[in-house]
Formats: structure tokens, C-alpha cells, sequence
């Protein structure tokens, strides 16, 4: 049963955003692929391809975090990371011929990063302020694993992917 | 006249994103007020409207950069704005009349910055590869704040909102 909106509190606010980051992380592991194919650079779709891996153990720790709440792991259509993959494919679509490819690619992951930085960020507090100790430390083992993430795309980026486009 | 897709370069994924964050801001500036009227606590609410007032400055910045192209300021639609900032609307109507509003919109508005924090800090890499250095300082200025704001949050959430809600 839902909660009548004046007693929903952190615990529903929590799960309905762990059910939106456990569906951005599933389309997430999908478009993955897709940008590793459109890469020109070998170092570009290996990064793709290894943050894929990633995902999937990502995907494992929400599943963990599911489970300490005695829920069944439910993804949430996520709007946001809806648009943001959606602009990633426009990106292939009109620079796939173009030398921006992978500097357009680049910048495409790094708004996958940074979206689920603000959600892992999000949810780690409140598991905090929850007291699920358990639970912070599995946000925080992919909190971690994001912001790396997208430092590699950064340098990455510095490294030949930008000059190579212009 | 638009370039053949093989003859793309950095300028155009430049211009492309410009106008992506154009409308973007633009989608931000009518959000916010909205979301300071949803707020419950004084603090959540003047820091969405501080930050609108900022995004009045930002989006002038952008034309400062579209002037610098030689371009008019047009905006693209940008699905990635529209999917995150549906998300916070549907924050507003689920949980306006429970204490975990202010987390909610707090996290909302930290998708929003990171976000932004994605796109400006690309858009600084292109035009310090395109050589345009005052380009460059313009979109240093914005992505200061964002990074500024998004701590803000941080700090906001930390000192009640996500105490408050639970």
C-alpha cells in the first residue's frame, strides 16, 4: 500500500529513488556498448567497455541495497537518464562520421557520470541518515567508482579525444 | 548551411551543446521559482531562488559566447533537461505535503547542477581547444557556481532537510 503523501517520509523518498537509479543503471549498461562501438579511439572504447563491467557489479550492489530493505529489486522509468542517453544517440547519429566523435562520446558519459553522482550522492546521505550502515558503504563503493569515472573521461577527453576533433 | 556529417568538427559539437545549455537554462530559470515555492524551510527556498537569480547571469554569459561564434543565442531542446526536471516536478507532487520534501528537492536540484557541471565542463575543455579564451573565462565563471551550488546543496541537505525528513 502506498503511504497518503503526508506520511510519506525518507524511507519512501529513498526507495522511489532507488528504483530510478536501478533503471538508469539497466539502460545504462546498454548504451554502453553502443558508444564503445561508436568510438574511433581504441582508449575510448576500452573506457566504455570497462565502465560496462562496472555497471553490472552496480547493478549487483542495488540489488543488495533492495534487499536490506526486504524489497524486490524494481526499476522506475527514469526520465532523465532517458534524455540523457537520447542525446548520446543523436551524438553518434550526427558526428559518427565526424573526428568530434569520440570528444562528443566523451562528453556524453561524463552527463551518464555526473547524473548518477547526484543520485548515488543523494542516496548514500539518506541511507546515513536512515542508519544503514550497510547500505552507505555499498552507495559509496559506486559513489566512488562514478567520480573515478568520470575523471578518466576528463583526461581522456585532455588526452587526444579534443584535439583530434578540432 | 548545415556541414556534411564527415566534415563536422569540434566547432560544431561546440555550437550544438551551446544551445543545448541555452535551453537548458532557460528550462532552469521557471523551474526554480516553482521549486522555492514548494520548499518547506526558509533556507531550501531562498537558496533556489539565489540560484535563480545567478541563472539570469548565466544565461547572459551564454550570449556573451553565442556573440563571440558570431552566432545569434538560439536553444536546441535538450531531453536531458526536460527528464530531470520532470523528475523533480513529479518530487513536488508526490511528497509536497511530507516532511521529505526539502530532501527531495535538494537531490532534484543537485541532478540539475550535475547536469550542468557536465556540459559547462565540456564546453571549457572545446573552447580551450578551439583557442577561445574569453569563451573559456565565460564558461570557468558558470561552472565555478555550479560546482558552488551543488556543495551548497550538499551543506543544505546535511544541516536538516534529510534529518527533518526522516
Amino acid at each position: 500500500m502506498m503511504a497518503a503523501a503526508h506520511e510519506k517520509t525518507l524511507d519512501d523518498l529513498f526507495l522511489n529513488t532507488l528504483k530510478d537509479i536501478y533503471y538508469a543503471e539497466k539502460k545504462i549498461l546498454k548504451a554502453l556498448p553502443k558508444m564503445a562501438k561508436a568510438a574511433r579511439s581504441e582508449q575510448a572504447s576500452v573506457a566504455f567497455l570497462k565502465h560496462r563491467d562496472e555497471t553490472e557489479v552496480q547493478i549487483q550492489r542495488l540489488e543488495q541495497v533492495f534487499e536490506i530493505l526486504g524489497k524486490a529489486p524494481r526499476g522506475k522509468t527514469c526520465d532523465a537518464i532517458e534524455g540523457i542517453i537520447g542525446e548520446g544517440e543523436e551524438i553518434i547519429a550526427e558526428f559518427e562520421e565526424s573526428p568530434a566523435i569520440d570528444a562528443g562520446l566523451i562528453a556524453a558519459a561524463q552527463a551518464v557520470e555526473h547524473y548518477e553522482i547526484a543520485r548515488y550522492g543523494a542516496l548514500k546521505a539518506w541511507a546515513a541518515q536512515l542508519n544503514m550502515k550497510d547500505a552507505v558503504r555499498l552507495l559509496d563503493q559506486t559513489l566512488k567508482e562514478e567520480i573515478k569515472t568520470d575523471e578518466l573521461l576528463t583526461k581522456l577527453g585532455m588526452a587526444g579525444a579534443n584535439a583530434q576533433a578540432a
